[in-house]
Formats: structure tokens, sequence, C-alpha cells
């Protein structure tokens, strides 16, 4: 039981953190904090927290575990103002998609004032964005990837786990780097290829958008996702999205050419080959 | 009420239209044609079809109503198959994904006996395939595009229409190129973009497949699609899917300009365009 767990950015994420925890008992109280008070009402008068503030030092002091669900930039320059008001025995994470920038700030923070902070990445995002589309049970079996450095102390690492336990997820451990080539691989490149077909297809034949089915809806999803929040993700991510999509870029004109290449058997095996491969996906 | 109605190749979208002609009183009788007569025990139990044969001629003879539902280029060749046997009142269409080629087949065959095929696309495929994942309701709001050529009787065009929307789908009707170019955008284009993307993620980092989410999942399901119904849709459409992959590769180097340009700005704002486009589709 965490005596009081602090939240910072109540949207999708964060707003799910607080109800998870509510619903599982997991803390006494709940904090949450945020840039605009008119946001941090419907999660207040719902109960998934008991008291708001705008002010991130008011709200992270004497809180034994603080969760920065902001976009990814911003949660490393709000780990460096809450860093002076923590509690020495605080348990900082965040939720962010990206892990080896605010992982570097933890680091570089601790080294002159040390505080105890251990990257989390829940694989529960949405094309969805906002309080209004959070759920308790939102991490209910989903994959959280936590990503210790060296500097980071066992205890630390199994206080987090711990937590993400307790609120319904599975957890994995990669290292900073090794999570952001997965995550680009994984879930960075798919939204870049779900951008570039929304926008080759407005492109190529704007009119067929009228005779959009299942097909094109699902590939698509994922381009509706929050500007801000992808923004931030591909800057902070940005040689290992590259790379991964030169990789996609790669793809395609191997794709392009066994068309061109109009040879039905080939065609035929490559198609097995992918089938048998998305098939393999849990 | 069509009096025989007669269905080839009683796969996903033939054994829906052979369950909804019957869950909707459509057709008197139901005649089941295909290759393997084993594959065709199943409807004819389920009693989706009232006889079965593996005999074109035989099955297509008498039949006021023609469907054919095999891969696209082995309708063609069926088509010219049973152009013979075919009743002079007959109406014969098809399901298939591409219509250029079909539609020049008919219009070559119907210059020496004259006989009426008028294209039909149900837009209500999946990644899954065979009679096991046919349904009763699969047309039910379903758009089918019904494509004529200038050869068509408007009698035939209105007949197809009102099969189609007996079996529970809306009607839109485009010529076979107009068609064919919608579908390279809208259907066969994503299929490209999901395999891409799958052959992409597996050559970057394979060991990622395992953190896989909902995101993932979704854009690359129908890279799980049927191989040989794709081989020869892709082979059928060459030239304009060639030209929407082409397009789909100038949208991803756009892309990969844009984040190694790595201004904030000016990526916010081509994600928030792009979501804007997302959310446009209905």
């Amino acid at each position: 039981m965490i005596a009081r767990l602090a939240v910072v950015g109540v949207g999708l994420l964060g707003g799910s953190v607080a109800l998870a925890a509510r619903a599982r008992g997991v803390a006494r109280e709940i904090v949450g904090v945020g840039r605009d008070r008119a946001r941090l009402e419907a999660p207040l008068r719902a109960g998934a927290v008991d008291r708001v503030t705008t002010d991130l030092e008011a709200g992270v002091r004497d809180a034994d575990v603080v969760v920065l669900a902001a976009t990814v930039l911003a949660n490393e320059r709000l780990l460096a103002e809450a860093w002076p008001a923590l509690s020495p025995t605080a348990l900082v994470t965040d939720v962010g998609s990206t892990k080896r920038g605010i992982a570097e700030t933890a680091d570089r923070l601790a080294a002159t004032t040390p505080r105890t902070f251990v990257g989390s990445h829940p694989m529960a995002g949405s094309e969805k964005s906002g309080y209004d589309v959070a759920r308790a049970d939102l991490f209910d079996g989903a994959t959280v990837i936590v990503t210790p450095t060296d500097a980071c102390a066992p205890h630390a690492v199994k206080s987090v786990t711990a937590l993400w336990e307790a609120l319904g997820a599975r957890v994995s451990v990669l290292d900073p780097a090794a999570h952001d080539r997965v995550v680009a691989a994984i879930s960075h490149l798919p939204h870049v290829a779900a951008w570039a077909l929304m926008d080759a297809v407005a492109r190529f034949e704007p009119g067929a958008l009228a005779f959009a089915a299942r097909g094109f809806k699902d590939t698509t999803r994922i381009a509706a996702s929050d500007p801000a929040m992808w923004t931030d993700i591909l800057l902070d991510n940005r040689d290992a999205v590259l790379a991964s999509v030169r990789t996609l870029r790669t793809a395609v004109e191997d794709f392009e050419r066994l068309v061109a290449g109009g040879d039905a058997s080939t065609i035929a095996a490559a198609l097995a080959r992918l089938k048998a491969q998305r098939e393999a996906v849990a």
C-alpha cells in the first residue's frame, strides 16, 4: 500500500494509473497534478484522485510514488523541476514511450542529488487521449517495459515492478537503449506506416476514401494519434525511428519490385512468408 | 425471387452469398460449384446450398443468376468456361477485387455469344478465408461496387443492384477502370503497407515482435490475408497497384525527411493534418 501517489498529467495513461490504483486499493491518497486546473476537475469529481494541484513541487512533495504521465519531452522537464522537491525515499517513474532521454536526465540529476527514478513504458496506449478515455482496467494483462539504467538500485526496480503488477500488468525489463529500438520497431514504425498510408491514399485517389472499409480503417486507426504526444516521441527517439523508417522504405521498394516482376509463384511465396510471420505474433 | 442461384467457389464471399440468399429468401434453389467435392460438404450439410457439383457447366446450366467467387484470375477463366453453358437470360456477376480484366473477358465473349455479365465487388473481405468464416450477415450495410461497361444493358445493372440490395448491401456504380484505381488506393495499398510493415519489423528488430500490442496488430492484421487470392489481385491490377505503391514510397520518404528535419512545429502540423484526414473517414 502506497501512502501517497502523485500522478503528474491525468490523461489516458495517468488517469488510468489513478483509476487502477484506486480500484485495486494500491494507494491510500492519490494526488493529481496538471498544468490546467479545469482539466483536473473530471478525475477529482470521479474520485480517481483525492486532491489536485497545478503546483508541481507541492504535488510531489511527500509523495511515496510519483508517476510522470505528460508527453515524453515534457516528462524530462517535469522530472528536473520536481527533483529538488522529492522526498529522499520517493520512487519516481513515468509512462513515456521513449526511455533513453529521461533515463539520462535522471542519471544526471542523481549525480548531484540522489533520488530514485526507474522508467516505465506501459504498452497500452490508444489513438485517443485525455482523461475521458482513461480506464481502471487499462493495464489488465498489458505489458509494461521497465527500463533501469546501471545506476538504478535493484530494490527500486523491484518496487516499480511491484507497482505495475499491482495495477494488473506484466513487467518486462530492458535497458533504455534496447527499449527505444524495440518500440521504434513495434510501435513507432506502425504509426509511421499508418501516417504514410493515410497520406498516400489522400494523394493518389482522395475519392477512394469514400469506400474505406475495415482493412483501411484498421490499418490507419493509429494515424489519428495525438500530434503533441507523437511529435515528442519522434524527436526523442529520432535516430532509432529514422533507422526503422529506412527499413520500411526498403521493404516498400522490395515489394514494388516483387509486383513489377510479375511472377505469380514468387509473389505467392512472399505473401505466404509474411502471412506466417504475422500469424506467429501472439 | 431467383429460381436458381449458382455460386461458383463457396468460400468466405461465395458462402456468404449463399447464406445471405437463404436467410433472406432471395433464391428458391442454390447450387454450390467448386473444384474440390470435399470442401463443398460443409455448405451442403449446413443447408447453405441445396446441391453441389464439381462440374462447372452442369452447375451453371439453367441458373438464373451465377455468382463467380473464386480468385480474380480464376474467375476470368471460369467465366470463359461457363459462357457456352449459360442460359441466354442468365445474369452473371462476380465478387472479385479487380474489375477491368473480367469486364474485358466478358465483353470479348459477348461479342460472339451475347450473355449478360455485370461485375461486382463487395467491400466485405477479411484476412480470413474459406466457408468456415462465411456469414449470412456479411453484406449487411457493406458497400458493393457494381462495375458495368458501356456494353452492359441498363436492366442488367438494375438486376445486379437489386440482388446485392436484397442481400443487405448498399450499391455504388463505377466503371471498371475507375473501380480498379479506387481499390488500388483504399484496399490494395493498405495490404501493401501491412506487408511492408510486417517485413520491416521482422528485418529491423525481430525480437520486438514479442512486444506487439494493439497498434501493431491492427496495422498488420491484413498482412495475414490469403496469398493465392492476393497474388491474383496484385497481378490483375498491377499497373494501378504499382502507381499507388510509388505514392506510398514517396509518402514514406517525405515522412523520413520530416523527422530528420527535427522541427517540432512542422512535425506537429503534419501529424495534425493526417489525424484530421483519418478522422474525416466515415
